[in-house]
């Protein structure tokens, strides 16, 4: 079975054609800057083509991808409809259930309701949804949600202590982001450390551009550091992460409004707002080696509200058989999980830095010493083969 | 010498006298309901009085207080003049330096400025200076700033990730409250554990209508979970403590005002929010034991969100003395600290269900068992001997 995963933001698709239950990866690729000049990056096996394409919206987008998977030298399919399911990364619901669904005009106007929850990501999600049905037709079209992992999340854990009308009327709950990749990277790591999954408690600690953390409690998310938006919890690239919500109205009192700090929370702050030199953390790692003191202590303030998080959660869960590392931070900056690890000597990792410094550019194991009380693993994450397995299940079940 | 500790509120004025360095504390009372159909309490020895007064403002209230302290069976001074000091309970001090402030004009305008960043606290606190000047004009007139204690914060402790204008221009920061209750229990529990201060790690947990808690290494504060404002951090009588500050914005966009949103957050959430039959824990408990569910989650939620900060706390200290309780509800509500030594099993309490339920109404002691390695202690807390012991030691260095 041809499996599609498709991931759009407002100005981008990113794909990655499977074929399942192999699990084997015949494609990916990219469109990028849809709505203005566009291109078009796309790799199968050895080759790579990159080129400018006209892409005035995720329609036109999205015709360009069938036509690089479809004709050419790099292409790997006869025609779109050789395509069986596209899988539909979906921040949103819109509804009770965050169960993967395969797409109707149903399950489509619920998603539209949940633009109202989720009005940066929904639209170009429901953009995405509508270009790929009018390119494959035939297909069968899933939405598999970004917060079907934190399902599991139990009540004390995802309600927030504000009026009960916010929550029952306005449907006020920590929701949850990166639910693939922390699903993934849950599985992984349970097999790697030769457990079943449904015996197994983790930290995983997805760091990237957004960061997050979640406990997980016998295979299951029991807790979650994003919340209701992606502004909650760590130190990301440009969002804030925790803040007293007093701050947000004090802003406001002296005269910023709602979209201001709004903007200023979303793209202006993190390590780009402390460190003053970008929101890439290579970048910011190496102004701090420089000696520049802003750099320097969004360094500081980020490992040291990664440790707080994992402080917490090693609290809150029985037995933790590791805490999981991942995200292009994660996977790499090992000046930075070397910090980590340094601070959670307290809870019992013991470094192994040779270990660290080699575990990069993709690779998965232990960067702690053997017998660690706290074991602290790498693996990286793959949000889209754990769509595609998810789609394939629910495609199976449902011709049960 | 005579010190009169006074604690403002917009519609209260607490008063303690003590003879220092003797720290015996001669008499103490409340003017409550300033600004409406005031009443006194007054206790000095075995002797109470209480009796309605008139005290349009803090002013008259202030009247009353010298009155109390100087006329009939109750009084303990021949005249106001006899007090040779007054430590004020000041939330923020305005200016860069928290550390205590004989009051003179300049110390007086800072604090005025300070109200720009404490709303709801610094303008009483300025009344109640006022007042006390008036009424006691030859005495020694002392500020003691809730944000002192937290000066030895470290900068990514207390720095937000917030843009750089933010904190340059319009002084967001964390700053604390409640320090001089952390400060009080952080000392009385190093000499409880028979340790010097300065050698003492402790995570000291504030729990009454308002919530805190503090990590505390080698007798200086290190973390705190309230922030520029008193909203953030532990889930309080009405208080909703940690939220997503995306949910303050959505609520915005959902037709709420700045107004409305901070009433809402500081007023009407929390337990009372959760629960909804109150804001008083004996209330929420007495609910949930009879089965409301709503009461059991506000009790559970509460819970865990103690548990969560002492983990983040356990895991930045390199050793933790002891965990220590205080505050109405750490000092009595011994259901909650049930929960919370259960939950902290994890980290090495061990439970001693007798010595816990007899340690109340200002009783203090382990009420874990013996040999557990995370001890946890109750410390009945005395903001306002802290407050007297402060401006004796502020008077003692300047005549030096």
């Amino acid at each position: 079975m041809k499996i599609l995963v498709i991931n759009c933001g407002s100005s981008s698709i990113k794909y990655e054609l499977y074929d399942m239950p192999r699990e084997s990866s015949l494609a990916e690729g990219a469109v990028s800057r849809v709505g203005g000049e566009a291109e078009l990056e796309h790799r199968c096996g050895d080759s790579h083509l990159r080129r400018s394409v006209s892409s005035p919206d995720h329609a036109a987008g999205m015709r360009h991808v069938m036509e690089a998977l479809t004709a050419g030298d790099s292409s790997v399919l006869r025609r779109p409809d050789d395509i069986d399911a596209v899988a539909h990364r979906v921040v949103h619901s819109g509804c009770e259930s965050s169960a993967p669904a395969v797409i109707d005009d149903e399950v489509l106007a619920a998603i539209n309701r949940g633009s109202a929850l989720a009005p940066l990501h929904n639209p170009p999600n429901v953009a995405g949804i509508e270009a790929a049905r009018e390119a494959v037709p035939r297909a069968a079209h899933v939405a598999v949600f970004d917060t079907a992992f934190f399902a599991s999340l139990p009540e004390h854990a995802f309600r927030y202590a504000v009026p009960e009308s916010w929550c029952s009327e306005h449907h006020v709950r920590k929701y949850g982001f990166h639910g693939s990749s922390h699903q993934y990277v849950a599985l992984r790591a349970a097999e790697l450390l030769g457990r079943p999954p449904e015996q197994t408690n983790l930290i995983t600690v997805h760091l990237g551009g957004g960061s997050s953390v979640t406990a997980v409690r016998d295979g299951s998310a029991v807790d979650h550091s994003m919340g209701m938006t992606p502004m909650e919890g760590l130190m990301m690239g440009t969002r804030s992460g925790d803040l007293d919500p007093g701050v947000v109205l004090y802003m406001q009192r002296r005269g910023l409004t709602v979209e201001e700090v709004d903007q200023a929370l979303n793209f202006e702050s993190g390590l780009l707002g402390v460190g003053g030199v970008g929101s890439d953390m290579r970048d910011v790692l190496g102004a701090a080696g420089r000696g520049t003191k802003r750099a320097s202590l969004a360094v500081e303030m980020f490992v040291y509200r990664v440790v707080k998080y994992i402080g917490a959660y090693y609290a809150i869960l029985p037995r933790v058989d590791a805490v999981v590392l991942t995200g292009g931070i994660g996977e790499n900056a090992w000046p930075i999980r070397r910090r980590i690890i340094k601070r959670l000597e307290r809870l019992g990792a013991v470094a192994d830095e040779a270990r660290d410094k080699t575990m990069v550019g993709g690779a998965e194991g232990a960067i702690t010493a053997d017998g660690a009380k706290l074991p602290v693993w790498v693996v990286p994450t793959d949000e889209e083969l754990m769509m595609a397995r998810i789609t394939f299940r629910t495609l199976a079940d449902r011709t049960k």
